[in-house]
């Protein structure tokens, strides 16, 4: 049947029998492909309906659809013209698994970090009203991405607006086992409230004429293991001169009728409004509905089992960190672990498996994790605050204005750095070193490999400042580090290699791939020293002074060159009054997309081979 | 009295009666002593009785209290052993305008930008609780900073931790004069409500017991021109397992009686509590209590008028911005402008005069902002987003992901970019190259003066893509260029001034400076080409190409050199294969205190006589 739906307007010539029969076809397409080239599962299952309910109630593309974080977009892909490629998914040249504006109409607006939805709805309906249109608006939020301030800030603004914006609140917290009494509990209760009863009056008495500075329905949510949930109406409060959202819900969202019936209800609204939806994670294959968090992103797994292909053989990086840090935190009881919402991927639950006590975790409010590690370190503790990349991005203020200009010890670990791989342009963390180096105080690592990590990490303990160490997940170990018995030694850049030619200071994951590109060279006849410049700020100016003055330098790094270790290389260089690099080799001034990390970087030239080529030719270049 | 009052423990020997002396002479020393420094009037004059209280009932320093944003700290300042420093106020070398910590360890955490405070006394708090300390954490937020989204994340963080915590909203919204009307009257209907009765009823019984999972009274607040406020119960709802705050108030803030037997009452809660202070901004200053948001932040002023000494006889950049934005408004209804708590300050008022429905006032909301606009733009308008450049590090990962992946045409307006002067490290915006230049796709500006950056605003419309213009609040103008008759053209730097011996290449504020340190090393001899390098991404190649073929090139900036518009020239000179700059002149590696900025600049080498004078050596260097 998907074969014949390729717009709002085919699903809405779909009788109501042929729905179900749509639902399941659309569960096993999820389920096949994301078996073959891994994804985020659990949340597409459990969107299935209410996509197919939107976009049967709307008119997309006409009326606009922004989805929160964007990693539940499938179902949304495979009824709006993708079917045909969403084999590819994920992979290098195939579809995103995020909505992608290049890829189709329907797509109004590009996601990946959590909470920006409502924010974007508000500004697309703010321009529908500015130009006179009168489609609608409408932004799928988690309840997860609700933690984060943005959205607090955004129904704060649009609570005020007046204007068309309906935000569903896809509340999937109903998946996770031990909430589902205190959820069902909890609703009956609401309904039963007075509240409640009189807020349902209201909606029903006001749905389909516009509202003005009449009843305020407040939508918070707040989730920290437990649910929470607060319906507010503001009903004696008569001097409110705006409108604020108009609730509808709660709303089994695997039901189609009653969703379809409730977003006729709204879409009627001319007034912000929230429809609260409940979905169940992975709803429809058992495996993700068992254990809803491993299959959030998965690999590609087996279907009839559940279990991963391909396990990887070796702890990641995150792991190793968070193993380290336990053991740390069994001698110094300063040591605490702080987490925005991403215990498993950033390996802290192995930390939280010896300190449950020890580890905050504060939801998605990368903001307040960073100024409350500032606070925590103002107090005496030791804060560890591990956050991939690209989320890092999100406390750039915080890391600046509230750690380090009181040059407190916090301890910033930055895991999934450099290109991210299937996730794509939005996951990608390439944008750090710009970051951090400017900032005065800022000590800045990058480990070759997860045993330099765990060497850094018992550095840290040590220091009086912030100190940020990227890392990438991958934990594999370089030979050349274990085999000549180096550790990180701070501030000190180890020679791998050694040879006449050039001098290559990589860091971070590039050690591997100028090791690589060295050997390559080697067999042509060239010979290079290759360092591990795992301290980049401050930079080893022994080394530096030492190479500058007999070899060409050359930097490399998995960053864009701009702002980057080369750059910083360059301008020490200069102070110096040495020479400086003639070559830097990183990330071109261009967003990379989704694929596996070996493709990208063969996009960018830093796998060995391009490397290689690239540093003869400036060698020849040099020497002619 | 003052003289004698430098601890809490002074102010606890004090008897009733000589309080209000006190007060009065804390507000004649407010007033005195901004009006000759000028600084933060209004909201000190709004906190005397407050702070005063704060310190009297709880036992400071061990008690610890965070100042939200900071800039309301002269009171705790002046009863905390800093009377006689106080004249010093924000000058050079002077005590600070905003908590420090090596000023006193009655100042436990700096601030500076807004909506903090919660975030880092919840870290101290945890980090008391797990010390096993016992003593207080008070956070102060004015209702203003609530809107920040860093707040409710800190507020459902700390909702949920149970521990002792004591936020004291600082609500002065009532002294905008339209909302006392619909202040008092709310308060009336809140007083009276069903809710407000037994909530009260409820703090009255609970007061002085620990409550562990009873009552939760969540406190939002919303603020937008009018006032809103919630007050919610959920006591119907026994599942919740957590604490949420206990609710105090409100509280008259100018009523030292009442408001020390609420803190005291509060005191003995150790679960998370909100105390709610009604005060007025100004109070006690009649010019300030009329004029609230012109005493907010003043220049020096004339006691008995409240008129400004030396008011400034040319419009601001912000101030030729707007105006130049309103015109283009007036003839493209695509253009909006936003702001983020800040139309006065950004100079978007005079836009406001115009176009009042086409200026969004979101909120301390930077992130929200940033991403609405991406909004607004992906929806066919043009937005102009003005911000103070060391706010805009709040939006960091929003331009990226939000505006800059999607390539969508939002004009960033960073104000007050470069050294800020008196409110000192908190407010100088001297990150934005090293954040802005990596990013594909954005186009970067630096006006020399404000002509050209309304000659830049011109240019902006016809963009497809991402802008950000780095400007000084300063609008004086530069001779050269009006003389030549130079107008801005995108991506091609003007020569003002010719010379054979060096090529200096400035941008924004730093053309000015540039030549007059060539006017001084032309007296000496020495000739150096000026250019104004006003586009500063793209670079101006055929500039870059001719000057580097003949003449050592040197770049300066009022910005770190790391990551900053120098290492950007060279990186792309060394791509291009021509001679990279011998010398990068800007601001090093150390963050700047306050003062005045022609003080400031001296301090970091970028005043004309020291800039010459190193011109003058790297020439005779590189000649010798």
């Amino acid at each position: 049947m998907l074969e014949n739906i390729s717009s709002s307007a085919d699903l809405k010539e779909l009788k109501e029998d042929q729905l179900k029969d749509l639902c399941d076809e659309i569960r096993q397409e999820l389920i096949r492909t994301v078996s073959e080239n891994g994804g985020h599962l659990a949340s597409n299952l459990g969107i299935v309906e209410l996509t197919v309910a939107i976009h049967r109630v709307y008119n997309t593309p006409e009326d606009q659809v922004v989805f929160d974080v964007g990693h539940q977009s499938y179902v949304h892909k495979l009824i709006t013209g993708r079917y045909r490629q969403f084999s590819t998914l994920r992979a290098y040249g195939g579809i995103s698994g995020f909505p992608k504006r290049s890829e189709s109409i329907y797509d109004c607006f590009e996601t990946g970090h959590a909470s920006t939805a409502i924010s974007a709805a508000l500004g697309l309906a703010r321009a529908r009203d500015m130009k006179k249109e009168n489609h609608q608006v409408i932004a799928v939020v988690g309840d997860g991405a609700l933690t984060g301030g943005m959205c607090y800030e955004a129904l704060n603004d649009a609570g005020n607006s007046r204007t068309q914006l309906t935000v569903i609140l896809n509340d999937n917290e109903m998946s996770i086992a031990p909430n589902v009494g205190a959820l069902s509990s909890y609703l009956t209760n609401l309904r039963i409230s007075a509240g409640w009863q009189s807020a349902k009056k209201k909606v029903r008495h006001l749905s389909g004429i516009p509202v003005i500075g009449k009843p305020l329905y407040t939508v918070i949510h707040r989730v920290k293991k437990f649910f929470k949930f607060i319906l507010l109406r503001d009903k004696d409060l008569g001097f409110f001169e705006t409108l604020g959202f108009q609730y509808f819900g709660p709303i089994d969202g695997h039901d189609l009728k009653s969703l379809e019936k409730t977003l006729e209800k709204a879409r009627l609204c001319q007034a912000p409004c929230v429809i609260h939806v409940l979905t169940r994670k992975g709803y429809g294959y058992e495996q993700a509905e068992k254990r809803p968090e491993a299959f959030h992103g998965t690999p590609p797994f087996y279907i009839e089992t559940g279990d991963r292909m391909n396990a990887p053989s070796i702890p990641s990086s995150g792991h190793r960190m968070a193993n380290q840090l336990a053991e740390m935190a069994r001698k110094d009881n300063r040591i605490v672990a702080i987490t925005a919402a991403m215990p498993l991927g950033t390996g802290l639950d192995h930390f939280a498996e010896s300190f449950p006590d020890r580890l905050f975790d504060v939801g998605i409010a990368e903001e307040h994790a960073a100024t409350m590690a500032a606070g925590l370190a103002a107090g005496g503790m030791r804060p560890y605050f591990a956050v991939y990349n690209s989320f890092f991005q999100r406390c750039y203020d915080q890391m600046i204005h509230d750690v380090s200009m009181q040059h407190l010890p916090v301890v910033f670990l930055l895991d999934r750095s450099g290109i991210g791989g299937e996730d794509g342009q939005t996951h990608h963390g390439v944008f750090d070193f710009a970051a951090l180096l400017p900032i005065p105080g800022m000590k800045v690592l990058a480990p070759c490999d997860a045993d330099e990590l765990c060497e850094m990490l018992i550095w840290t303990i040590q220091q009086d400042g912030p100190v940020a160490i990227r890392y990438a997940k991958d934990g594999r170990l370089i030979e050349q580090k274990k085999n000549k018995g180096i550790s990180f030694s701070f501030g000190r850049w180890e020679c791998f290699s050694e040879g006449k030619d050039a001098a290559l200071f990589a860091t971070g994951s590039m050690v591997r791939n100028a090791l690589e590109a060295g050997n390559i060279l080697r067999n042509e006849g060239l010979q290079v020293s290759v360092y591990n410049c795992s301290t980049v700020k401050p930079l080893d100016e022994e080394a530096l002074r030492k190479e500058a003055g007999r070899k060409p330098i050359i930097t490399i790094e998995e960053h864009m060159v701009t702002g980057g270790f080369g750059e910083f290389v360059t301008q020490r260089c200069r102070e110096m009054k040495i020479k400086t690099p003639v070559d830097c080799i990183g990330i071109p001034d261009t967003f990379i997309q989704h694929g596996k990390h070996s493709r990208l970087l063969k996009d960018v030239g830093l796998d060995p081979e391009q490397m290689a080529e690239r540093i003869r030719n400036t060698i020849r270049r040099i020497t002619d």
